[in-house]
Order: structure tokens, then C-alpha cells, then sequence
């Protein structure tokens, strides 16, 4: 039962160093093609993404994004936008400015984004989300003339991999796919998965660390906080209602 | 170039007539595993999946979402959520409440129920995203015994579909893909796009209409505020920083 395609995103693995290889026209097309075909609420299609091919725009975001080197490296970088401007311009007396919308430019943003992913991954690419850029998210609506209504939510690296990472392993299952209502945490699996991320973490061949996963999770949580995403959402007409 | 996966990714359409036929449990893992092996930021793996099977649970969450049928009639209904519960359980003095964790959790979580689609499509089946969950959200809070930090953010149908509709023509290219800065709408490309999409709506075999797809934007954006959900995400802990 199990195919090439489900294959293909169970071993999927986020890749921070490419080759030099450039992706060709047809291979972007296919990919933005893939992108676009996913679901789009009410047929909205409130996402932009915007290639970056100038070099000290890639400079600018990857500083941006934290000084992540493979923003450079990476053949190809594109910024995924929730987007309500091509609405807006269609018609300026919209109503918009609702959490209603935020989410949903997100939620289409987002599954967008991975069927972009998918696409590349079938085509022997790698790709790695670049969350980072919301460290700045003023800075990065400059420099991409951003206009009011756009929200740039993450970046995508795409290029040919030049490391295998290992596969990481997720929360059990029973952890995160419930029946019927919501469950708290059964302890027991727990501890067993953070017994698993601490051997993986021993053993991987980068960046080793020692512990598990819940040990380490408040303090991810509490590093990226990021506290002026509010005050930026309502200067670009996010949840003004 | 073009290969199996991409194939399967552009020809996606929702699918909103079922076939009686079970999902397998075994169908039912490989779904999930998929899901969860998309990119998780940080590896804060904050994404819930519950799958209704209780008939009473499904008829009200169908009634939620605006009496869509198929909510009731597909054999496999989930509904994905942003969960940050799972990391405050974890340790009750995270600071939680910014609005970061609000994009990633909306992002994260769309992104697992998009390789979801994807892997249940690869084995056959179809589904629909049913983001009409949002127009009753405290009502499915109460139903699913969801605790503070979680966000029901859509259902998702999954089962054989029981009928084939037409592929619905999205946005030119030229149109959501800009290179290193956002542009404004080039009318004349739009244009031809409402002509095609006036094409579309007047032969599709079902639920056919005039007009194209610019003209009816702002009415389809205006109709769904759900003017409650910024409330509502205050209360439910998101947002409040």
C-alpha cells in the first residue's frame, strides 16, 4: 500500500547545504504549477510568493532571517505571503483587517507552500522553511516593497542537496492523534519519546546535544518570542477588528 | 520531467461526494505518519489531530460548519488544530499568548494537514478542507473538550470520492510569482483570467454561474468575517501579548 509519494514525504528532511546547481525554467514552473493547485478557501488565492534573484537582497534576508548561510547558498529562495492586497486593489472598500482573515491567509500560505516542497522533493531537490524571517518583518516588507495586506510568513530554500541528514523522529502518534476530544499528555509515551530524541541527538552526525524533546521545548518556546509581531500585524492591516 | 507525485498534486480537486467505503487502518497510519513527517519549526511539533468517529459529534460539527453533508458522510472526518496545550502541560510558566505562536501554529499545522491530503490522494481517496469550522468555534471548543491554547483551525474529509469534478483554473502565474518585490495587479492579465474562470463557471457540470472570479471576490471576502474570532482568540490564550 505504501507508494512512491508517501515514501517520498515520510523521508522528508530539511536541507541546509546545497550544490551549486541551479534549477532550470521547467522545474519552476512544475513547482509553482504544484503550489498552486492546492486548496484555496472560498477560492480566495490570498498567497504571493516572490523569487529572490538579486544577490544582496539574498545578503539582506539571510541576515534578516538570522544570519542563516544556505539563504545564500540555496539556488533558489522564495518568500511565501499571505496576501489581501490583490483583493484590496480589485477593491479598495473591502472589508478587511478581520482574524478570520490572518488565519486563513496563513492556512492557504502555508499548504501552498508544501505542495511546493512535495513537488521539489519528487524532483530529486531539497528545500528548508526559513521561519527566521518573521525576526524581522519590518525590515524584510521594506526591502520587498510589501504594501499594506501582505504578511511575509516564512521562506523557502530550494536546491540540490549536499547533505543526507537522518531522518528525526516525531511525537508518537498516540500523542497527537486523538479520538473524539482532546487528550492530555500520557506521560509514560512521553518519557519514551524523549528516551528516542535523546539517542537520535547522541547519535546524528551534526550538531549533536544530549536530552530529549520536552526538556528542551520551553526554552525553544521562550527564545523565540519575537514581541512585536502584534504591533506589525495592525501596522499592515492585520486584526485591526 | 513532470513525474507521478507532481501529477497527483495538480490534478487535486476538493472532493465533497463520498463513497460508503472505510478508510483501512492501515491507510489510516500511513496518512498520519505523512502528516507528521512535514517540517515542524523548532521542532515544536504544536499540531493535533482529532478524528471524529462519534455520530452525534459528526452531525453537530457538520451543522457547525453549515450543514455541509459531506462533514457527516465522509467515512473519515479530522479536525486539525493548533495545540501549544501539549508544551504547557509540559511546563505551565511558558509564555505563551504572542503572536508568533500564532503564525506557527497555523502554519505548521496547515502544512502536516497538507501532506495528509497529499498522501490520501496518492492512495485513491479525496478530500475537502472545511474551514467552515470557523464560524462556530467556541461550539466546537465545548465539543472536543478543547482546552485553553488550542485552535480548531479546519476539518478535513478523507474517503473514495463519489464524483469527479472538472479542475478549476487558478490565478496566471504571472500574477502570484513576482521576482524580488511585490507588484501591482497587471489588469490585462486578469482580465483574461475572469474570462476564463466565466468559462469555467458557465460549463463545470455542477453548481454552475456567471461572471468570473475577480468580480465576485470582494462579495465571497465580505460574506465570511466571522467577526468573533478575535475575541475568541483572546480567550482562548492566543494573542493576548
Amino acid at each position: 500500500m505504501q507508494n512512491e509519494t508517501i515514501d517520498l514525504l515520510c523521508r522528508h528532511r530539511s536541507i541546509r547545504a546545497y550544490k551549486e546547481t541551479s534549477l532550470t525554467q521547467e522545474q519552476i514552473t512544475l513547482i509553482v504549477s504544484a503550489a498552486q493547485s492546492a486548496s484555496s478557501s472560498n477560492f480566495i488565492q490570498c498567497s504571493t510568493i516572490i523569487r529572490i534573484t538579486d544577490p544582496s537582497k539574498r545578503e539582506k534576508l539571510a541576515h534578516y532571517a538570522g544570519d542563516q548561510k544556505y539563504v545564500i547558498q540555496a539556488p533558489e529562495f522564495w518568500v511565501f505571503c499571505a496576501d489581501f492586497n490583490r483583493h484590496y486593489q480589485i477593491d479598495p472598500k473591502l472589508n478587511l483587517g478581520k482574524a478570520e482573515q490572518l488565519l486563513l491567509g496563513c492556512v492557504d500560505t502555508a499548504i501552498m507552500a508544501q505542495n511546493a516542497v512535495t513537488a521539489a522533493e519528487s524532483l530529486g531537490l531539497g528545500a528548508v522553511y526559513i521561519g527566521g524571517l518573521r525576526n524581522n518583518l519590518d525590515k524584510v516588507t521594506q526591502l520587498l516593497d510589501l504594501p499594506k495586506y501582505v504578511l511575509p510568513l516564512f521562506g523557502l530554500c530550494l536546491g540540490y542537496p549536499d547533505h543526507h541528514p537522518e531522518l528525526k523522529p516525531r511525537l508518537p502518534k498516540e500523542l497527537v492523534f486523538f479520538e473524539n476530544h482532546y487528550q492530555p499528555i500520557e506521560h509514560a509515551i512521553l518519557t519514551k519519546y524523549d528516551a528516542q530524541m535523546d539517542d537520535y541527538y547522541k547519535t546524528r552526525s551534526i550538531h549533536q546535544k544530549v536530552g530529549g524533546w520536552s526538556d528542551k521545548i520551553a526554552k525553544t518556546i521562550n527564545n523565540e518570542q519575537r514581541d512585536f509581531i502584534l504591533n506589525y500585524l495592525h501596522k499592515q492591516g492585520w486584526i485591526t477588528k
